[in-house]
C-alpha cells in the first residue's frame, strides 16, 4: 500500500465524517430539549460520524482495525489501527463555536504513522505523517512549521481548561503558566493544530484518551514540534501530555510540570 | 436616510474590514519576530481595518462621528455615532483561533440602533437592530433567536477568562459559574453571537469598553435577549456586562452576581 493511497483515503474519510456531523451543529436543539435525555445531538453527530468512517475502513481496508470512542474496538492486534474521534471538543461543538474537530489517525505496527485533524464548519484540514504537516482551509493550502520558540518567556500556551489538572498536575502546570507570555483556554484539538502551525509555541493537557490525541502526533512531529507525556515517553496512549515547538522549550516545560 | 442603506452600508464596512485584516491573520510573523516590537501584526491589522472603516464612513456620512479604539473620536457630539474595534480578540487572532471578531455598531442620540460582528475567516457576519438578529454564514442565512432558558442549572455559560474578575467581582462570578450546566471559557464577542443564535443562555464580563460592547447590543436584543451592566443598567458604556437569553434567567445571574 502506497503512502500517497493512505494520504487520500484519509482525507476522504475527513470528508464524509464532516458530512455526517455539519446537520447536527448549531442545530438549538441541543438548547430546547436539553436536560430531558431524548435528544443530544453532540452524541447524535459522533456515532453518525464514527459510523460512516467505520464503514469506509471496514469497506476498504477489511484487514485494518479501529478503535473509536463511541463503539467497541475491532481487530485491535491487527497492523494497520485506525484511532478516531469525531467529535474532540464536544463543549466548543454545544456552544456552537468552531473549534472543535474530527481526528483520525493511522498507527502501524502500534506507532503513530499519519494523522488528521478535520473542522468540517470552518473547512480546515489539518494532515502529518511524521514526515510533513500541511493545511488546507478556506485560504488556501499550506505548509505547516512549528514555530522556533525556545523559550517560556515567548511561549503561547494553550489547554483546554486549567481545571482539568489534579493535584500535583494543576501545581506543575500553574508553574508553566505563571512563565510564559500568554495562555489561552479552552481549545482542546484545535491547540495542536495552531502549534503545528506556528501560532502557539506549547500545548499542556491531562487526562487525555488515545482517541484524543493518536491523530495529533504526526501532524506535530511533521511540523517539527515535539509531543510526549509529562515524563518524556511515547504520547500515544494519552494521559498527561506536553506538545512544544522545540526541543529546548520541551525540556524547560518537562522541568517546570515536573518542579 | 432609510434603515435598509445602513444594513447594507455597515455590511459593507464588514467586507472592506475583512479585507484589510486577513492579510495579518496566521502570518507567523508574530511568532517570528515577537518579543522585539518590529512587528506587531494584530496591531497592525487592528489600524489597516479602523482605517479603511473610517475612511467609508466619512465618505457616505460626513456629518456621522466615530469612536474606535485605534484613533481619536470624531464628532463624539453628532446624532449619529458609529463604535467600533476592528479586532475584538486580541488573544485568539495571536494564537490563530477564527474566535476573533470585528465590532461595528451604530449609536443615534446616545442609544445603541445597529451592529454586527464579522469574523472574515469563516465568513461569519451576525447582523442586528434591536428589532431582528440574522447571521450569514458558511451554511447559508438565518434569523437568530435566544434560548428560552431560564434556570441557571440549565445555562450555558461563557466568559473570556475567569482570571479577569477582580475582588468582589470573581466571588460573584464563582457563584453564578458554581450553578449552571456548562461554562466556557476564551470567547470574548463570540460568546454574544453564540447567545444570539441560541447555542448558550448567559455571558458575564467586566472591564469591557464602550466599543467592545456597543456593536453586539442590538444583536442580542433583535434576537429576543438582555444584557446590562451587572446593577440593571444600560450595557453601551461597557464596564461589567450580562447578556441573557431570558429574563429570568438574566434575574437569576444578577442575584448571584450582587450576592
Amino acid at each position: 500500500m502506497r503512502p500517497v493511497d493512505l494520504a487520500a483515503f484519509i482525507e476522504r474519510l475527513a470528508q464524509v465524517s464532516g458530512e455526517a456531523i455539519l446537520p447536527f451543529f448549531r442545530t438549538q436543539l441541543s438548547i430546547v430539549d436539553k436536560g430531558d435525555g431524548r435528544f443530544d445531538p453532540v452524541t447524535e453527530a459522533d456515532r453518525a460520524a464514527e459510523t460512516v468512517i467505520r464503514r469506509h475502513i471496514r469497506q476498504a481496508f477489511p484487514t485494518h482495525g479501529v478503535l473509536g470512542e463511541e463503539f467497541e474496538t475491532e481487530q485491535p492486534d491487527a497492523e494497520y489501527l485506525w484511532v478516531i474521534d469525531p467529535i474532540d471538543g464536544t463543549r466548543a461543538f454545544i456552544c456552537g463555536l468552531p473549534v472543535w474537530g474530527t481526528l483520525i489517525g493511522l498507527m502501524q505496527g502500534g506507532n503513530p504513522v499519519m494523522g488528521v485533524m478535520h473542522q468540517p464548519y470552518t473547512g480546515e484540514l489539518f494532515f502529518g505523517d511524521g514526515g510533513q504537516a500541511k493545511m488546507k482551509g478556506p485560504r488556501g493550502a499550506r505548509e505547516m512549521h512549528a514555530s522556533r520558540c525556545e523559550n517560556l518567556s515567548d511561549a503561547h500556551l494553550m489547554t483546554t481548561d486549567p481545571r482539568l489538572f489534579k493535584g500535583d498536575e494543576a501545581a506543575g502546570y500553574a508553574r508553566v503558566e505563571s512563565e510564559v507570555r500568554l495562555a489561552r483556554y479552552g481549545t482542546d484539538c484545535y491547540a495542536y493544530a495552531m502549534l503545528a502551525s506556528g501560532q502557539v509555541d506549547l500545548v499542556i493537557e491531562s487526562g487525555l484518551k488515545p482517541y484524543d490525541i493518536v491523530a495529533l502526533i504526526p501532524i506535530i512531529e511533521g511540523a517539527g514540534g515535539i509531543i510526549t507525556t509529562w515524563d518524556g515517553k511515547s504520547a500515544k496512549d494519552g494521559g498527561r501530555v506536553v506538545a512544544a515547538a522545540t526541543p529546548a522549550l520541551h525540556k524547560a516545560a518537562l522541568d517546570k510540570l515536573n518542579g
